[in-house]
């Protein structure tokens, strides 16, 4: 059994981490202070946040923390890193209107999730999953969360918040990342 | 002769300083790295900075640093302190196609600029300006630079980026900030 910190004010990423890590892994959360800087890259503010909790807190065990964001391809990336913010003022249907004359390939877009692992006194270790799709043309589903509404990954015709957490899973960037950091730590056990 | 080191990597907001403050004050460029954080308001991306600047570098001298945004009501101050990435992302374009349908108050938007001054040893000092105004319905205008070209101050029909830099100065955020820092040195002083 393996004890993960997790670095997080949202239970839920908690949660998911446990169902996606199994019963070799016991995930619990560390609810610290942890700001987060301005950066166009979720590597950027991922590390710098581990950086931060590093210099602040010098923690004794190992810990994981993860950023996650929607990149639309033909707003340069928008949302980007500050998908959190967006969300919270735009909200789905703002990005419903930015791209209410885009078509076809206009509408592509990825979510990326990048988890980082920190060891004292290692370099940390980047887990990056990254999982493809398209913006929907409205909204709808009640599952998930953020711009799960909008959100249709390629190969499936319906959005994230229309499935359930273990089939969003399958798919998912924050689920590849720990499926990504899951092998590395059963790797280093062998 | 009151020597300013401001902390920023626009040589065009040192330019400005140094018009508004005027001949009682030399400004200088000191381009420190300087990460900025994600929080909701100017307030703490500032005194963020500043706190970093002071942890890395630990000045011997006072230094200034800013932050601004512009905030639009209707879009829930979006996009406030992540402005800069918003403008290299959807450009004042978006703005515009997010405020389509918008009329009167629902164009009601702010510049705000937060101005910290720290120094050495002494809790650090807050100048904010805002200057309220409204999201024109088209682009003009060469000057100014970010969002000037979609911004109308209260009392002018004009944008920011149809004004010299002069006019500008009389309204604009950054504007009030600095007067009201130069103020502020100089009452130190009598």
């Amino acid at each position: 059994m393996m004890i993960i910190n997790f670095v997080t004010s949202n239970k839920n990423k908690v949660l998911e981490a446990q169902a996606r890590l199994g019963a070799g892994f016991c995930v619990r959360q560390w609810d610290v202070d942890c700001p987060e800087i301005q950066a166009d890259t979720l590597e950027e503010v991922a590390l710098a946040s581990a950086q931060h909790v590093i210099e602040k807190h010098a923690p004794k065990e190992a810990f994981i923390l993860e950023d996650a964001g929607l990149f639309v391809d033909a707003l340069k990336g928008f949302p980007g890193p500050y998908s959190h913010f967006v969300h919270d003022t735009l909200d789905c249907k703002g990005i419903l209107k930015l791209l209410e004359s885009a078509n076809g390939k206009g509408r592509n877009a990825r979510f990326e999730a990048v988890l980082v692992y920190t060891v004292p006194g290692k370099k940390p270790a980047l887990f990056k999953g990254i999982c493809r799709g398209k913006i929907a043309e409205s909204q709808a589903g009640k599952n998930g969360f953020g711009f799960d509404p909008i959100f249709v990954p390629d190969g499936e015709s319906r959005r994230f918040a229309e499935m359930k957490p273990e089939e969003k899973g399958k798919y998912s960037h924050r689920g590849l990342a720990l499926g990504a950091f899951a092998n590395y730590v059963k790797s280093l056990k062998v």
